[in-house]
């Protein structure tokens, strides 16, 4: 049995789903949310948004804007400074989990009230502009990582920033929300593994075969794959923590563990065929 | 005419009055959040409180608590990791603006769910045991720094911690907030202002002369002031911007700056003392 080489194109991640809207705006600078340095603005590049910047680029731009956040040597070397009251910030994309809570909430306070500007008059009242997209790609409250405690995910991020921004405009931001449960992130997937069955039949599959969902997040691993319509197992192995009480969305099956549970969903599969 | 030096004991900043309950937790461990490594530490000690510990001391001792932040170099030589899995946080204070949010917030929600402990199993139902204590000392949302618009405050980080907390919990975590424009801020800098007049006499004395206050924040410095029952004099040069329509809690008089506010008041009292 040869082991096939992992390609790209078979991955995806909670930001992966923006490849679908780059288009929109690829040639109007965009803001982007989330990991270290510039990494940010290279991943939206290979998207193909074309004028992608970060808060910390803002912040190269002009450091009182937020007075908290000193740059480290390595994030001025790689930011790209541009006169933000003059270039029109068309949407927001909360691509990783923010390094940078505040700095990010501030920036992205600015760039609504002012339409896209930072420093600017602040233009809450509907104009003829559009107003600025914000995008998120992951909703998790919490994630698994190898402390004993679940840590805060992007969705504290989002609960963070519109109860910043309710206290200050008296409202909530619109905004769009990517990753699992969402239906967008599993249409989007299911998308990607029909492209991926018609590269190794060389043809139009004709019809879908069952796609299970392993997962260890019941609010969005399971709950996404039930509105999905795909079986779904859940592992014990992250968040889930059967101490807890039932999960708050019903698998199909439980297992201790990933393996587990492909070999469950691979004897189900055999099983149906077989009957 | 003698220009005095001004002393310490002169100076009351929004975490001054926590000087007033520092012998409750004198010899308690307990959390001291907002500035720049371990200065806060440093005011915390001063104020009476003789084991004050920070995020970035968690983070020392143990850097999964946050993957998200890297200590620099001085944060590293200035922190004081003890193990804090055996050491009971007994109340956690916000004494400045936290340069952190989302260690900050994560830790206190380690904090208070593990009842003072933090990686140790969540405690949510009430126990034998006291609950942590949680205090913020300036509820300002917003504050007028040399950047063109107001830039957010500590208000708005425990409206983020807050968010985050009823998200993760499913409420609100109870807090005590002082500062502008509660009571007990205006209370706290009278006895200042009578101890000072004793100190000036040398005796008690007899009756406190009116006492004015000068701001720029409608919210804070004059909706406390007019609690407070003193005259409230608002100024033009910080938050209030008189394009935006009348303030929100109406002053004793409106001044161009601070020099005129001063000199309106003492024309004021002479006058009424001419009367």
């Amino acid at each position: 049995m040869a082991c096939a080489q992992l390609q790209i194109s078979q991955i995806v991640q909670a930001h992966t789903i923006l490849k679908s809207v780059a288009h929109k705006y690829a040639d109007k600078p965009v803001l982007v949310l989330g990991g270290r340095n510039d990494d940010v603005r290279k991943v939206a590049e290979g998207y193909g948004f074309k004028h992608a910047y970060t808060t910390l680029d803002v912040l190269a731009w002009k450091p009182e804007v937020w007075p908290y956040h000193d740059l480290l040597p390595e994030e001025r070397a790689t930011a790209k400074p541009v006169d933000f009251s003059r270039t029109p910030i068309s949407a927001i994309f909360v691509f990783h989990d923010p390094r940078n809570w505040s700095l990010d909430i501030q920036v992205m306070v600015d760039v609504i009230r002012s339409r896209g500007l930072i420093g600017e008059p602040y233009l809450d009242a509907p104009a003829d502009q559009q107003p600025v997209e914000l995008v998120f790609c992951n909703p998790d409250l919490l994630w698994k990582s190898d402390f004993s405690r679940s840590r805060l995910g992007q969705g504290a991020f989002r609960e963070a920033f519109q109860a910043v921004y309710q206290a200050v405009v008296g409202k909530t931001y619109p905004h769009v929300q990517y990753g699992k449960p969402t239906t967008e992130t599993y249409k989007f997937a299911e998308k990607v593994l029909r492209e991926q069955l018609e590269e190794l039949h060389g043809s139009p599959a004709e019809q879908m075969p069952p796609v299970y969902m392993v997962g260890d997040n019941p609010e969005s691993d399971i709950a996404g794959a039930n509105g999905a319509g795909w079986p779904s197992i859940l592992v014990r192995t992250g968040v889930y923590d059967p101490t807890q009480g039932p999960p708050t969305h019903t698998p199909t099956h439980t297992a201790e563990n990933v393996a587990e549970a492909v070999r469950w969903a691979i004897d189900r599969e055999v099983g149906r065929k077989a009957d």
